[in-house]
């Protein structure tokens, strides 16, 4: 596990700045085991696999954080979406791909975030 | 519109095969005006779109579909995906990041719709 | 309550029919105080109030189906809509509106679903 | 498509009041093309067809945007509900009967929304 | 109905503090029926029932409102859960838990809420 | 992570019959990782904790599992749930309580899987 958390924060750091970071970690002063478990399973084990690359990655999340409605996470990935290499114009492209499929509201709201990201 | 719509059937073509451009035109039989919008602005003017390839844009829809539990509509695009180039890894690498991003029990539901296709 | 009970079972006379009817008591076989309190609180406290006609509420609660993917009470409300007056043009034209509203994977679930019934 | 477009906006002004038409436009700073999209198919495409007056089709906005969750849209279309001539009782009602249909945690978060506007 | 009513305000004594009864009571200024129906259906007659004690209630109501999103209950749930003898540590693994069945996102949300409680 | 896998099928022999467990198993044919991910993550390391008992835990579960509808993996966690000590009241008592956080639909459509297993 400790090699798992080990890797977690590495790609972690690879996804984010030291903000971004920060932000994760910060879970850990409520639940050191939740911050642990989501840096060692989600960040090491799955982030770190391979057939996907990061940039890909990140088109999956952005789409199940929109169609989920979790929009408190959606500031995190798109910054790391545009740190991975995805353009402005291929998020934006999702968005509107996601109205399609989940309909016009969500997809408002995940616009106004990525508005204020983009300016 | 018209122009519209023969785009999408000609988006259609690309994704799906005679048995997959049948079923979404036989929704024309129960609704001919809901086939017409869902074929000319689904199809003809969404995923003909620049920014994205339709490889990326199966990676969308299968994630937001897997997200939603739309599962009648996965058989659909996990086929259109596999047209569009990407490979049975890389779909089964999606079905696994969701899980971690929209829990284990969509995921699995997903991964045995995705068995029986690459059976 | 009883006069609930007995009120909802005379709302539920008036939206469905006898096979209707027995679908919904038949709940009552396996834990007959969720059949109790569906019936007197839904249809008997909800279904029978003032300010939205019968007509009204089944356009809300079939809209509420498909958003929530609860398909498996679609069969009951649409026959249930048709006979509160909805005409058949105007349920498939609330299930084209979800498709803006919600994406078109659960609208097309739907529609599968209107179609059988409107054969 | 332009005459999609020159129709959604027409049906908007019908909807709304100039504050309400900027936040739409507001949205094509961001991403022109989603703009375009969603005022030329689902207002001008959408909206404008028969079968369902405006009054109708708020309701079923209303209910889906409960259902789904998507609040920060729900201001905008109950104001709309007002001015295609839905009095504050029944959009009160429909949130009650939501109640019933997606449990009382999000008719809640509805009802504060609602009862911001009608103060 | 007045019986039941009176019924879900002594359950609502028993699960918060005076602040947490004039929110519920507050809902009853913009629509006195949905505040009756509401104290009256689930407080007085759900909470009340036997089979499951407050402490179990409140496991089933955390961990639908997480699941489902609906993080603005989650305060006062969170605080009913504490007051009916739910440890934190049992409210943080059940959020834990969360996680693995609905994915991280919406774990993290409802992990910042109970941080803002437990602190 | 191979502890972690062990330890995983040690709680899920626990939990469920030799069919359930290789139901699980079968995950693997598809995609190995996949089924080690879920039994080393979510049964080793997530069930295996401290804090809730597994009757608690399948509390959590089959309320997630009704609320996201996710009824495919309901029928599992049932059996689950006898097996931990769960009598068929409370889970009966889940169920209703379910319906006022969610809504009666899913509820019905999880009383009639609980019904098939208690028959």
């Amino acid at each position: 596990m400790n090699k798992d958390y080990e890797n977690g924060i590495d790609i972690l750091k690879q996804m984010t700045d030291v903000n971004g970071e920060q932000n994760i970690k910060s879970l850990g002063k409520i639940f050191p085991d939740f911050e642990e478990k989501m840096i060692a399973f989600g960040f090491g084990q799955i982030y770190s696999r391979p057939n996907l690359d990061l940039k890909t990655r990140e088109v999956v999340t952005i789409t199940s954080l929109i169609t989920q409605g979790a929009f408190e996470q959606l500031d995190f990935h798109i910054k790391a979406a545009l740190k991975a290499g995805l353009k402005s114009e291929e998020i934006l492209e999702i968005i509107l791909q996601c109205a399609a499929y989940i309909g016009f509201p969500k997809a408002c709201s995940a616009l106004a975030i990525a508005g204020e990201i983009f300016q």
